[in-house]
């Protein structure tokens, strides 16, 4: 076959028909387009395409389907499992652009948006109402993307995941149809749950084209804390009696003391000592702000925490929760010319000390360096694994540390990911942490909703 | 065909194999197998069989798939939309004696319990243990019943519905096949979230076999409360003030003035005037509690509510909750020889008023009479519309006011049901709530994972 006869080629000759120059085979557009912030090998798409409406989202899905052309959705590109990486070529859609805040109620706290819009843009957006949208990643992706991934983040120990703040989407299905998922309501039991089945599918089911949100009320008061500790096992345990006691902090964050070093260098943090250190966040009314912060001081008092530093004024806070925000861009600043290999390994609140002090042990036998962050009320943590680039052997020692800390994750009755999706990074642990018949079961699913496999193939499955 | 041959009598023959007298065609366990305590016409299964473990199940499932015989699946019968009616015959798997609780984490606050078990028995186990299981329809209903048709009730304004409470599932598949489904962890971004597709899924794609439930710590504090108002509108917009206000109930039910009529006299509620009513409680510390009740008395008495009447003991409670649990049996009594047609609209906050007004309209315009409750904190509420079961044309003058008031619902941006399901009675509105297309996708994974049809057949899908 000639280039000239290609399938992908009619497809975007196709789609320049309704979409013109927002089709593009720029090799440097398609470069920015052939990766997201992780190491997999970058692969370039056969183009990029910069959809602007649901219609066009449609027809290049219906376009992709007739001829089994490969569709992979793109937003900000923060993506840390290769989940952008269009593996198989194709067209790159991208979405960035639609980025509408189409509705906000004030009376209902919920919005509709376009999957474009970021978290800072539609924060920003509410401000002004009273409203906020708790879901945090902490970095600027789309919310689309979001939803892709299933993300959480910072907040979701008090707020929820994006799986508890969507209440509906518009879809477009691989075959271009658009369907709407969900409802207005608080809650329904209305058939099958299709906006859970979207949400974390990581674009292999079908593409988001509007959200419905359920948005919260910006906190009457708010308060935050920093607290050092001597050592881990002391920092970890405070985090457990947090949780099991349910008080309901609004962010509860673990930097260990190497990822702390970092983000005293790349944030400033001078009043820190390189030590396991906890941010918190505390939400509610004045009164109910400050019972909880006694009874978190209380618990880490007796654990040993080093002193327990308020930082109720906003400035304050804002410099510490821009810290924790940056803390993966500081843990690569922290060696030259790396990229980062993330672990999202999620354990049960019970093992979460044996998750982590393990994990540290790995760290140190591997002899890379790998800051470590976490959101723990939810048992959640990430090392950052740094890969020198200019080093051939350091990928692969990567991997097998990140292989080491995933398969003890899983043996204390944890998942390989809590929230940066499975994409390709992750894709090899699936069967054995829901066994053959589950993945299965998600198989038939995937024929069901794409059975000629052109939404983001090669990703969740490996294959 | 002679009835020798027929495909269920093979069926029934092989589970005898395994079950023996567990399987049975006794006339009068067929009858109590017919239907639920809705008004579908009786339908009796073929036979019933009585199933005691996984293998159990899935070997029946496996059978019954080989041979094209309809598995309905059965636990207490309280369901109100005609899911466990086996409109096509076939096998009535009774699942009530997968009574189990397996395994409770203080640490973790979860449990893994059978389907058979019901919130009664799993919270009477919890008690000593300081953990409850909040999710509370009201009825006897078994927590298998409520995954499968995605339950909620009181509770769920504070603590989300089983959707939110529920980790993983272990799931029989139509063909035997067993699968688990989740996570012990709080949150995990892992492949698809076949969790969540199965609760709502009303037996139509799976049995549960198994249930990991998030748990909640009892409250160092609970206060409760009454209130009521000299006419609806006040009461309604008390709620939708509460709401707005993020003001976090543990419960905000409405009874209207003929279900406190029926509930004075079923349930001796003699201090209660026959007005519409607001019943409510707060969880919390004793200080939050405090602060939640005293803005919740601001709010009402703004609205013209006569009095707050504290229930701040254990027995006033009780008793106060008894009675809303057993409104729909007040309801039931308070008309002589009939059954219910039950409304489960649901709506956005902001819309309530004019849903509930709207539908007090439609019941006096109806002629019939139909007590109205809600949990109305999630925009939801029920009418009980009492049938007469002499009168011939009653059941069909009840299904019209029923269609009234959910195209009011659906107009008002609403769901045809809130937490009853779908099952036959709501399945004529799905349509119209989520467009032909997003069926079409609902209905290619039910093919993709029950090809044969034999889960459950009839419900949801009008066909």
């Amino acid at each position: 076959m000639t280039a000239e006869t290609r399938p992908v080629d009619h497809v975007i000759a196709a789609l320049r028909e309704f979409m013109g120059d927002r089709v593009t085979t720029n090799a440097s557009i398609r470069d920015q387009h052939a990766r997201g912030e992780d190491t997999t090998t970058p692969v370039q798409p056969d183009a990029v395409a910069f959809a602007e409406t649901t219609e066009e989202v449609s027809k290049t899905l219906a376009l992709c389907n007739r001829h089994g052309v490969p569709v992979v959705p793109f937003g900000a590109g923060t993506s840390l499992e290769g989940h952008v990486t269009p593996v198989r070529g194709g067209i790159s859609l991208d979405l960035s652009r639609m980025n509408a805040i189409l509705d906000v109620s004030q009376e209902d706290m919920d919005c509709l948006i376009e999957p474009g819009v970021t978290r800072h843009q539609l924060n920003d957006h509410l401000r002004d109402q009273g409203l906020f949208f708790p879901v945090d990643p902490g970095s600027h992706c789309t919310i689309g993307g979001m939803c892709a991934t299933r993300a959480s983040g910072t907040n979701a120990v008090r707020y929820g995941t994006i799986r508890e703040n969507v209440m509906g989407l518009e879809v477009v299905m691989a075959d271009g149809r658009v369907i709407n998922t969900g409802s207005r309501t608080r809650k329904a039991s209305n058939g099958y749950d299709l906006t859970r089945l979207i949400i974390g599918s990581e674009g292999t089911l079908g593409v988001v084209t509007k959200i419905r949100l359920r948005l919260h009320g910006i906190p009457e008061a708010t308060s935050a804390a920093v607290v050092q500790f001597p050592d881990m096992k002391g920092c970890v345990e405070s985090v457990i009696q947090v949780m099991q006691l349910g008080i309901p902090v609004a962010r509860i964050e673990l930097l260990d003391e190497v990822q702390v070093a970092a983000c005293i260098s790349y944030s400033k943090l001078d009043n820190l000592q390189i030590l396991p250190t906890l941010f918190l966040e505390f939400h509610g009314t004045e009164a109910g702000v400050k019972e909880q912060a006694e009874a978190v001081e209380g618990i880490v008092t007796d654990m040993g925490g080093l002193g327990f530093a308020w930082a109720a004024d906003q400035e304050t806070r804002n410099k510490l929760w821009t810290a924790r925000h940056n803390a993966y861009y500081a843990a690569i600043a922290s060696q030259p010319n790396s990229r980062g290999v993330t672990t999202d390994v999620c354990v049960p609140i019970s093992r979460l000390a044996e998750a982590i002090l393990g994990a540290k042990q790995d760290i140190v036998s591997s002899g890379l360096s790998a800051p470590m962050v976490g959101h723990v009320g939810d048992g959640n943590f990430h090392t950052v694994i740094l890969v020198d680039q200019d080093d051939p052997t350091a990928l692969e020692r990567a991997w097998a540390l990140d292989r080491q800390i995933v398969a003890r994750g899983l043996s204390l009755g944890g998942t390989c990911s809590g929230e940066h999706g499975v994409g390709m990074g992750k894709a090899e642990f699936l069967e054995q942490e829901h066994g053959m018949e589950a993945l299965a079961v998600m198989r038939s699913v995937k024929i069901a909703l794409d059975p000629k496999g052109i939404l983001n193939p090669g990703k969740i499955f490996r294959n």
